[in-house]
């Protein structure tokens, strides 16, 4: 706590994804003298929050009970276990729809550079799940970045010897995608990954 | 309080000025997964806010104290007044640190068809002060907006048997502002308010 809470305030903001010194001090203004009610509300929902939300103990989804909504549906197929590094991964499949598998959230990305090694990925508890469930395909959906690719590489290894299928999402031009303005990275990968029509 | 804390995070956060459904989203994950100490820490600031800080008893800038660091700075010239709407304005105001008067926060706009109208605007306290301060000139430093333009109108009106100076800020085309793409307004205001050269 500072002598400026105003500027402590800001400062908190700012530590938001994207927002910086201009637009925090845009929020606080706001909550300071045109939505005061809004401060308190989101003083409770903040300082409650990890209390509320855990992760799901099967799959790691955010959850207020000690399984999630997805774990405890049965119509969901068990078979099918698509590992994600994070949860807004998850939910924008959700909103998808087409998957009618489970989950597995990673929480993490391999990263060596910022430290994050292979013992921040938890193999043990992927496999010890492919067992338990009977798992017979493993999607990997981790992110398409550097990170990502090297996270699902690390994860396909620690799975050969599980007798599963293993797939990777598929890497190439996005919708609407035009040649002219593709990185040379996801053309050479649309090229290299082409399939017969 | 709703049974998914997530999702009354997200509409909470979508309160903010310029803060979408997708965004509120992002900063609620955010301090679900990535940076928990800001949850907590956010709390905290968020909800002591309203106690650590109040209008300035003189002035209506956001204050710690009683008096507000402007107000109580006796190097400021107690004779010059300028009238903003809001503190954010203020703000800018000191930023640019060419005003070395003091300061009237109305905390309000005349803007009758959202119900905002004259009653709004404590006239009584801004003639009060300029009466027991012996303010010598008022600036009108509300936006340039058409609610900014009436309440300025609307407070000239109120100062006008005050006997003093009453000014308002200039209305013109920006710094490195075309002609070409100013909006009829402002061409229109700045040929105006043209000054001799």
């Amino acid at each position: 706590m500072t002598n400026d809470p105003i500027a402590e305030l800001v400062a908190l903001l700012a530590r938001l994804p994207g927002v910086g010194e201009r637009t925090a001090t845009r929020y606080a203004h706001f909550v300071l003298g045109e939505d005061r009610a809004l401060a308190a509300a989101l003083a409770q929902s903040l300082g409650t929050l990890h209390d509320r939300v855990r992760a799901c103990e099967r799959c790691g989804n955010w959850s207020t009970e000690s399984v999630c909504r997805i774990c405890g549906d049965p119509r969901r197929d068990g078979q099918q276990l698509c590992v994600v590094a994070r949860v807004p991964d998850l939910v924008a499949l959700e909103r998808h729809g087409s998957f009618r598998g489970r989950y597995h959230v990673l929480h993490a990305l391999l990263a060596p550079l910022d430290g994050m090694g292979p013992e921040r990925i938890d193999l043990k508890r992927l496999l010890q799940r492919v067992r338990d469930e009977a798992v017979q395909e493993v999607v990997l959906a981790t992110p398409l970045s550097v990170e990502g690719e090297a996270t699902a590489l690390y994860v396909a290894e620690g799975l050969k010897d599980a007798g599963i299928k293993v797939s990777r999402l598929a890497s190439g031009l996005p919708h609407g995608g035009e040649l002219e303005y593709a990185d040379p990275i996801t053309l050479g990968r649309a090229f290299d990954h082409r399939r017969p029509v």
